[in-house]
């Protein structure tokens, strides 16, 4: 959905409070340290109005959060929700996905979260798709090897795309769903307890309306062995 | 769907041509030369009234299948077409696929179909799903190392539950496909032509009413190579 541009949002994020960081470039390799706790560093490209990200940080303290999103109107919605929660674990960066690794060292990153990601439906969009092959080999080098992508969409196509990238680059998957939320017992897999309790604003909105979310968990560990 | 069982079911299975292979266990490690011609062999498990093994047999000459069905009423109707078809590639076996290794012997098998295998949507029935790890274990040893099995269903919970038990065993998977006969672009990625053309009677019901079609194919070549 395109937002139409509030007026103003500029002038916000000029004057908004430290939870958005201005130079992340400066940050590279010392997020651990921009956090008043030195502990593992979250991330999630593509936060929208940051209910995710603002549920997870104030649900796991021993955690530092950062969130990137491209567009200011909405990032701008998720930093004050984050200053009315009164959060210190979680930061934000406006800008370009395409710029992470002016932000990010190596192994920078434990975990890294993909909610709701543009599904860029034409075929010939397939390289902006954030889970597109380049992406994932772009993600592993600021993922420690012991990390994982936690993909949720609503998007049937994105998902199996994304299936499809993971199986091609030889990927190690697990706990995939198919209908995350669904009333059908699931099996006996395992489910992270975060992703189990924080919900994005879409999420809700596609499970009311009876819609499957799927998810997916990538071990990038393999294309991240290879020199 | 549970089928009234029609009158004389047995008396015309007792009757019915060559295409009805009564003892298959006499033919565990000489199915390749049961046929007219010495050629690969491919077996479906749970055809059904037989569109879709008919099918390919059809499309496919050069290749040899066999396909098991436990109700008797059903696998009659799928014999009487091959017959009507003038149909020499194709055999069926009317058993339950828990005696698979009485019929056939290791390497014996090229591919493997399973098409809109029986959910067993309890829990507790779980290990009764055709891609149980168990069934998956039992299949390895009839496959040859370069086969594949492949999996096609309308149903999300036994395809979410394929799909983890395949992660679980670390098989190889490729063309995970969740909507089949969508007309969204696919991706590049590699389809096997006969599952584009051939199709079941379940498979076009569902297509019809605008369900998706859920496809992957599984590598059995790992747990094959343990000892």
């Amino acid at each position: 959905m395109r937002m139409r541009k509030k007026p103003g949002t500029e002038d916000k994020l000029a004057v908004i409070g430290d939870l958005l960081v201005r130079k992340p470039e400066e940050l590279k390799g010392h997020w651990r340290r921009a956090f008043s706790a030195e502990q593992p560093v979250h991330l999630e490209l593509g936060c929208g109005k940051g209910q995710f990200i603002t549920g997870l940080a104030a649900r796991h303290p021993g955690i530092s959060f950062v969130a990137v999103e491209i567009k200011g109107e909405v990032i701008l919605q998720a930093i004050e929700r984050a200053e009315a929660m009164g959060l210190t674990n979680v930061r934000f960066i406006h800008g370009n996905v395409r710029h992470l690794h002016e932000w990010f060292a190596e192994d920078e990153v434990s975990h890294l979260y993909l909610n709701f990601s543009d599904p860029w439906p034409k075929g010939r969009h397939d390289k902006r798709r954030l889970t597109h092959h380049r992406f994932l080999k772009s993600y592993s080098r600021i993922l420690t090897a012991s990390g994982w992508v936690h993909v949720k969409t609503d998007n049937r196509d994105l998902f199996e795309f994304t299936l499809n990238q993971c199986l091609d680059l030889d990927l190690k998957l697990k706990n995939i769903s198919l209908d995350l939320h669904g009333i059908l017992p699931r099996g006996k897999y395992e489910r992270s307890v975060q992703e189990d309790i924080v919900t994005t604003e879409y999420e809700d909105r596609f499970t009311r309306m009876g819609l499957p979310i799927y998810y997916a968990e990538i071990s990038l560990r393999p294309i991240k062995a290879k020199p």
